[in-house]
């Protein structure tokens, strides 16, 4: 039985990459994004043109109650044990100040990231421990580090999920279960995302301006993600920071030098 | 007219030394706790024999909806306007495991910190902006800088605040207002909190076993959050931790040097 | 007898200013700096006709060998036990590129950050253990947090020398001495440093392009070391910021929001 | 010509792991060490046995003047174009406390992290720009995150080179050269340097208290270094953490739950 990786945000950007790569090693990949069946279907058919039957899935909405545990059980029943899962959710809403950030936005960047790893972590992780394996990858940005002008509900969400993360990585690491949160720091080729806010043209534009290698290509994450899963119990990485060899850190700035 | 100090989470420790210190140099405090009425108006006399009329207060269960505006109003008609608000609610629940935190539990970490954040930052920022004065200090922890096992209610809201707290910074710091960020590294002198956590006798014990100054004494802190409300503008703090000479600081340890 | 204050590197700065306001509030100071002899004279003139003997002080090269022992011996010989040493010594030399910056730049800058924090504890603190009382604070900056293009010397120097200060504050702590880590990120109105590093016509365009509070006034900041100098030793600050309300902070940028 | 691959601090441990990781892999790898050329000879024969004239060597005191120079002309000349460099030397001392701590271990700790580094960077870097192609890959520690107790002239020495590597990251990252600084958090099983260390029974001693996986595999840290040298440039990491499943992260302790 081929182990199997759960991606929850299964976009064209880095979930979408993440099931191409880990369906070429060996997985079975289960997809779940919100909307757009279409798109869905298409990515899971492309990878089973490569990689017969490695790829299934669903449109989900996550943040629904009692998620988890349905889809959790009929996953681990049609298709075995989940060795990996790829949480893939951001709450990223633009730019917004406080005055334009309503209440329901802000509750629901908490929903779409604390509790929603909250939640799948309670039906997860158990199983997880029963079998004394396991590997939870969580993409995270630059907002998990640091707040930032009209980042309010962004950086919230964010931020308490880093620190969640750590408590699960205490809690969950000496039994065998490996947390990884991996903070992106800089903008990925992601037409359905990043695309999607920005409007097509907007998009195509920052992708001329940023020069070579300037916006992170998602099938490279993936690929270290990939590594993430076999590293060895006794040399686990938590956290590690991605981004374009031509992109600053977030803790650097062009203007400032005291 | 008084300056307004506003005291959100009111009992004999942080919030209480607060008032009394704010209240002895010039403020009228406004106390606001969630229960024991008669602890507060206790509290609110002792504060009145010694500085005459400058402390009020009310119960108010702080994540109840649209409680800013009202209380916010009232305490500007009746006092004047708000100049400085401590923001000293906290979400410490004990060690918990996973399996013992219930969504209930990790539900209200969130509302009494981030949420309760955001929804009086809507109501009071745009106050103080129109004056262009205002402070606002958050009491935050340890759990707002690491996760830690049995820490994941807690620290999952306390780090998500934090980066709201620089995310309001961020905005509104060009604007006039303070915005200022606690760590309290070790425990607080706080019968209310801690004591009640931990029990009378257990809290005793506690204390006898920390050695002189081993115990935050609350007044002290009170003294700092005073000294952080007269920094002049072109010189103010956004983040200090707090902690006792004979407390470890969180980022050591007695056993780990690598 | 009144208390000292040693303070290291007084220019017309932060160093000039503390020991303004230090004077002011009861302490002897004594000013060490480098060069300019007759600044210095006219630094301690002016603060001995407001506080009649209160200032003293002599031109001296730190990184000089054993230079403390005589130092710190001839100053509590003649004005009393140093009870507060402020190290005011940064290593900014501009933006220097790896190609640019020499061994000798290097080198001179761990010495005068470094290792000259290393060779003023090993005199000063023994002395400060033994009175059980005693406050070291080191005026650092943003480079003592994260290193940036062009900042290899500068970023080096005062990174190395932060954790410097943690080892110490986890050392000494316990044994009754104050250390105190304060992050000065902005630009500082100190005519002696940046203002000779710009040139005088480009500090005060400098100041002129900056809005109303948008430069740092040291003397707000001695008000800052004065306050953390009189925290009950149950409520000591190791480490905050300093920033004008007008700066973005260091983690923070216009450009960035991933 | 194969990849070259020079490894600085090659012992049992990590260095020497890594140079049999990346020989595997296609590289030639070029060892130095500071002592003990018969471990170096027999370390170089083992390899070259596994993978036939893929290893060289020499002893090497790296603290010495112009040794960068002369090395890497060298290798290159003989070997091809480094293609990676690992700068695997460390600066721990074991625990010693201020008064223990001589002027000469604080400089000597200095030496071998931050100016090592420093001209390393000024000789090997532009040659690597010259080929638009480069990883340099610096083995660093705890103690280059914070200071601890006992720990002054070693969390001083890393956490200077911790920022030194990211202003050369900030500088050389556009240029096409991937910088990565991994810290790893706990005790390798390196019987050259932690078991010299510690003495041979303790080092036992340690390895059976420690649990399955408690102690860090060194070969699996080298396998994560030839995945960050492998990583696309679009998606490099600078910094990541490597710690055994059964170790508390840094920032976690057992009994701080603040």
């Amino acid at each position: 039985m081929k182990p199997v990786c759960l991606i929850l945000g299964a976009g064209s950007g880095i979930g979408g990459n993440t099931a191409r790569v880990f369906a070429k090693n060996g997985y079975h990949v289960h997809l779940c994004r919100r909307s757009d069946s279409k798109g869905l279907d298409a990515l899971i058919k492309s990878i089973n043109i490569e990689n017969e039957n490695m790829a299934s899935g669903e449109i989900l909405n996550l943040i629904e109650d009692h998620i988890f545990e349905d889809l959790i059980n009929k996953v681990e029943l049609n298709y075995g044990p989940i060795e990996v899962c790829i949480l893939n959710l951001g709450a990223q809403i633009g730019t917004k100040m406080l005055a334009e950030t309503t209440e329901k936005q802000f509750t629901l960047g908490w929903k779409m990231t604390q509790l929603t790893l909250f939640k799948l972590s309670k039906v997860l992780l158990p199983k997880m421990i029963e079998r004394k394996k396991g590997t939870l990858i969580v993409t995270s940005s630059t907002a998990s580090v640091r707040g930032n002008e009209g980042q309010l509900s962004h950086s919230a969400a964010m931020g308490g999920r880093r620190l969640l993360c750590q408590s699960l990585h205490a809690e969950f690491s000496p039994q065998g279960i490996h947390i990884a949160h991996v903070i992106i720091d800089g903008i990925v080729d992601s037409p359905d995302t990043v695309g999607k806010m920005l409007g097509e043209k907007k998009f195509d534009e920052l992708k001329k301006i940023k020069t070579k290698n300037g916006i992170i290509n998602p099938e490279k994450i993936a690929e270290t993600y990939l590594h993430l899963v076999n590293q060895h119990p006794s040399a686990w990485t938590f956290e590690m920071d991605i981004r374009s060899q031509n992109e600053l850190a977030w803790w650097n700035s062009e203007s400032r030098n005291v």
